[in-house]
């Protein structure tokens, strides 16, 4: 059973428990070749820290001495490994050799015999040149043979894994089947051939189409992904778990593999890596060593670096520039860039997990860093809940040269407060009026000082959709600074907006809902605002206090007043999260709210949000932030659902 | 006096010779502040490798007691310290502090008196905000003060440095002023405050006006940088020495620098980093390092992350990947992106320098690729010298949606050899023939499946461009892939085209310029081909050998009877070195040309150019390949200017 320990959009950072231990997801399990081991298992875990490995029952079985050893003395002390073991089937052989001569049954009995900690149905490999019905056929085939192993699994945990070549729909409808299913790892297989060809576009089109169909409680593993340089892309789209080969036989081969791509050593004019394996070499002892040295201080180092950009991506999803880091290493191989942009057509689904805000800031590092779901986010939310005030007109400001400038806004926003208009700066990620300038990432990005041709046409697009958006008033357009002038003698006449009261509305419609901000502020408002920046702090409505405004991403904290103006306004499920007798108590009390106890969701919720958490007869029980999605609640019986600020007693 | 090693560009490999022995460059010298040592200079050296370091002598003569004992012992033993030790003048104080109290003159010779390797003329640091006038008068008596410090430097090396603020013309004149003058390091001053405040793409344009004016036989040294993050950036744009104390002030804040950006420890959520400072700390122990460790830890850290970014330049520069590099470094920060778009700006002048081809491929990184020289050059070189062969029609393909792809080349290669028109495939490089197919770096290029939405507007910027210049025939468009049928239909009649003959002419033309291959190739042709590729290896006219042409970037190498078909078409001194009478018995043995023999040399090779070795009565000597340009060559009196492949007996 899995529990989500941290997590940014689809990437998380797991606690996985297996006979053998805890994993601590994303982990790279290191393939172990029985019968030609280039790194002792012990050595794996003990100097390079590697909790599990993987290896192949199938070779195991079809070799009589080892065969034997493993059914008498078992997995662990045949590999004299006391991590986790998880094994492979025989179906990657297929692939290699076309048919193996084991059956599924066999195969499967036999790794729960010697006491895999994982076992693998003998999936069919999908292989990319397939045509469609072959390859709904072989889905339908492993379908079967993974029911078939669940009756035989025993104690062991079972591997099923998604097939369906490039044909998103079948990965998707495998995915979902396999969830119904009691298996306890996804391995997405049949990706090895896309890998060995950079193919990585359609990587990422078959890890997002079985990512859409499986359930979001158990790990799901890129079976055969081992190269550094995919790590943080695999991590950004939810994979948890990785394993191959390539470590040992890419330095059988003479290569060294880093982040930023492959590297023969024969052709390598310097060694700037400061990993164990190579801190004590130049490169030309390192070339000069012996075939056998050679081949496993590469193979050492290649582990090592693989290890450390896992730690890397872990980092980064920490410390919330994950994106950053992915757009960063997908300059590595044009290739890479490919499949960043098959990243940025499924902004829509990647929405869905992407937090309110989080902390790093949005760094700009080239026109994809626009079909980010947080850009998406903003737009999507401008147009669906954005309630321009009450004025006559909209004054649209748009330097075509420049992305968006927060000195702007807030020279414009100065403006606003004595002109009785309605200002706009468009920016990339849509519309900013000034009274929504403070939220993520709006105020939190950082571009380029001169636009490039993709973001000049995208705030093109952006503006044609605002301007015809626009019920009523005037709009008019400026380009260039001139226009600031302009904008200036605006200033004359006499405000009837008022910014504060226009920014915490337009806050709220956006945080909470169209219209949320009509029962949370209805009656007479009083701000409280911080003496050293000026931003609004905290507001309270008839003298009760219902919300605090976060100075690091402009949005709402929820206090209890609040959040009862909320549920009077917002009908049930709305912004809710539904728990069950045996936990209210507990909530009330202000602890945390656990998975296992969720009844249901707002599905509108996102990782972030302020929520209320209710009984299923809606009476509010305790306020706090959600972590997880509806369907990751009702899936992970584990962990943390929402963590909770504050009880509301009884 | 430098020699370059090696080279790519601007961007070189050299060797500096010091009176506390030799650098290579691109360095960098560590600041140490002569009160507060955070790192002693010994272990800079025995530990990390640091060959020089940089210290304020204005601080020292300040301090009754360092003074003291640096003039009475030398700086040397001051600082036990026996590398190169170079001195700053108290300038940077004037920047940061106002005025100093202290003469140029006094400064100079207390430098000189204190066993300086490397002094600094006392220069005005001209500021950013400063108008032109003001700058102007500041350039004007920097130089003056060079001057006089010229006549006080006795045996130490003098550092004259670039001043000029943003102003590119002032930077210009006064690099070239400061050229005039026996200087031996050139400093570009004045740029910490840009550096400071992120304004990296100013940055660019200091560095590129200061290079333009720089003679290149001096080191160029960036004062005041030392953040990984710029290293590639400004290795690239030639700059050789850096220093600065960021190392141990970022320290003492509890930052930690990567070629990725600046972090804070104590916002850090891991440690994946395996320098020496760190390999032996978790992110927990680090953060709870008592302070005084804590700053010593962190400084080692970003040293050791600065040496190793350095060395990654370095292998860069040797693997023909620096581009790449830089590229990929340029999306730490979008001010980087600004930079590395600002270097684009300046494709002309980078062209200058741009070798013939190297030895890493093209990788498409995003648009900003499309800005580099190697780009530049196709496009210029295929308008100005490629001569359409002499058939009716041009059958143009473009495919909007796919960048340039060698496969769909190869398909219309085939049937151009049946049909009787002159097929163009549209790159975003450039229109590129079949006959120009295989040249660097069309055929070495990699770009993403789908092309963006730049490549796109590029290869129709292009097509334009190549439909008028289009003299006559008619010119046919040709989108998608379904128009590969099409074309098939065209290859029914009977060539006249030998794909061969025009390959050996067009490349000839664009490798030796328009028209060379009319002398080159004049008489009965005789092609030899690879068994295994069939591509051309030998071209053989009337019997001898001329050229042999190289798989890997699909130009010639020449032979003696090519060289003399050349001299004898292309007019003196084109795609000649001269060289003067005492070198010319030694280059007719196959011995290199040495710089400081080269008389003069044609102003258009470029570095890794086949070029003729002669005498200054244009008799043939040698051939060999070109490793500078003409100013260099003619600057730099050291080290090797063609590499000799073969000498001409007489």
């Amino acid at each position: 059973m899995l529990e989500v320990l941290k997590r940014d959009g689809l990437a998380r950072i797991c606690r996985f428990d297996t006979p053998h231990g805890m994993l601590e997801t994303p982990c790279l399990l290191p393939v172990i070749n029985p019968r030609l081991t280039t790194i002792p298992p012990r050595t794996l875990k003990e100097r390079l820290g590697f909790q599990a490995l993987i290896t192949n029952s199938y070779i195991i079985r079809n070799d009589p001495r080892l065969k034997e050893r493993a059914l008498s003395e078992g997995l662990h002390r045949l590999l004299d490994f006391d991590g986790v073991i998880m094994t492979d089937s025989g179906t990657f052989q297929s692939h290699m050799y076309g048919e193996v001569e084991v059956r599924n049954s066999d195969i499967v009995a036999f790794q729960r015999d010697v006491g895999a900690d994982i076992g693998t149905v003998l999936d069919i490999f999908t292989e990319p040149d397939w045509g469609r019905e072959r390859t709904a056929e072989a889905v339908r085939v492993t379908l079967q043979r993974t029911e078939e192993a669940v009756y035989l699994k025993g104690g062991m945990m079972l591997a099923g894994v998604v097939q369906g070549s490039v044909f998103p729909d079948l990965r998707t409808e495998c995915a979902r089947s396999l969830s119904a299913l009691p298996v306890d790892v996804f391995p997405i297989g049949g990706v090895v051939p896309l890998m060995e060809n950079y193919r990585f576009a359609d990587l990422v089109e078959v890890i997002i189409a079985s990512k859409m169909g499986l359930a979001p409680d158990r790990p799901v593993h890129l079976f055969g992904a081992g190269h550094p340089m995919l790590f943080s892309l695999a991590v950004l789209l939810g994979c948890d778990m990785f394993d191959s080969a390539s470590y040992a036989k890419f330095a059988r081969d003479g290569r060294m593999m880093f982040p930023e791509g492959t590297y023969h050593l024969k052709e390598m004019r310097g060694l700037d890596c400061e990993c164990p394996a190579c801190r004590e070499h130049s490169i030309e002892s390192l070339q000069a060593l012996p075939e056998e040295e050679k081949a496993k201080a590469l193979a050492l180092h290649n582990l090592y670096v693989s290890q450390k950009e896992i730690e890397r991506a872990k980092r980064a999803l920490l410390e919330g520039t994950l994106w950053e880091l992915v757009e960063q290493r997908c300059r590595a191989h044009p290739a890479l860039l490919d499949a960043l942009r098959a990243v940025g057509r499924h902004k829509d689904y990647l929405e869905r997990f992407e937090p309110l805000s989080r902390e790093g800031a949005f760094f700009y590092t080239g026109p994809e860093s626009l079909d980010r779901p947080s850009a998406y986010r903003y737009e999507r939310r401008y147009f669906e809940r954005y309630r321009k005030p009450a004025q006559q007109m909209s004054v649209v400001f748009e330097d075509a040269d420049k992305p968006y400038s927060r000195a702007l806004s807030k020279e414009i926003g100065a403006i606003s407060q004595v002109a009785d208009a309605h200002f706009v700066v468009m920016s990339p990620f849509g519309p900013v009026p000034i009274d929504l300038d403070e939220v993520y990432p709006i105020a939190q990005s950082v571009f380029p000082r001169r636009a490039d041709r993709d973001t000049r046409e995208r705030v093109r697009e952006l503006m044609e959709r605002f301007s015809h958006a626009q019920e009523y008033g005037v709009s008019m357009l400026y380009e260039g600074e001139a226009t600031m002038d302009m904008l200036s003698t605006l200033g004359e006449g006499e405000s009837t907006f008022d910014l504060d009261l226009a920014r915490i509305k337009a806050v709220a419609d956006y945080q909470f809902g169209k219209g949320a901000s009509d029962p949370l502020f209805e009656g007479r408002v009083e701000l409280t605002k911080s003496k050293n920046t000026d931003k609004i702090r905290n507001v309270a409505v008839d003298g009760e206090h219902v919300v605090s405004m976060r100075a690091p991403d402009g949005f709402f904290t929820l206090r209890p007043a609040g959040a009862r103006r909320l549920m009077s306004g917002l009908s049930f499920p709305r912004m809710r999260v539904v728990v069950d007798q045996d936990s209210a108590a507990f909530n009330r009390e202000g602890k945390n709210v656990f998975c296992q106890f969720v009844k249901d969701c707002d599905p509108g919720l996102v990782p972030m949000d302020e929520a209320m958490v209710v009984s299923e007869k809606d009476e509010l029980l305790a306020i706090g932030r959600v972590l997880l999605v509806r369907e990751e609640m009702l899936a992970i019986r584990k962990g943390l659902a929402v963590k909770v600020r504050e009880g509301i007693k009884l």
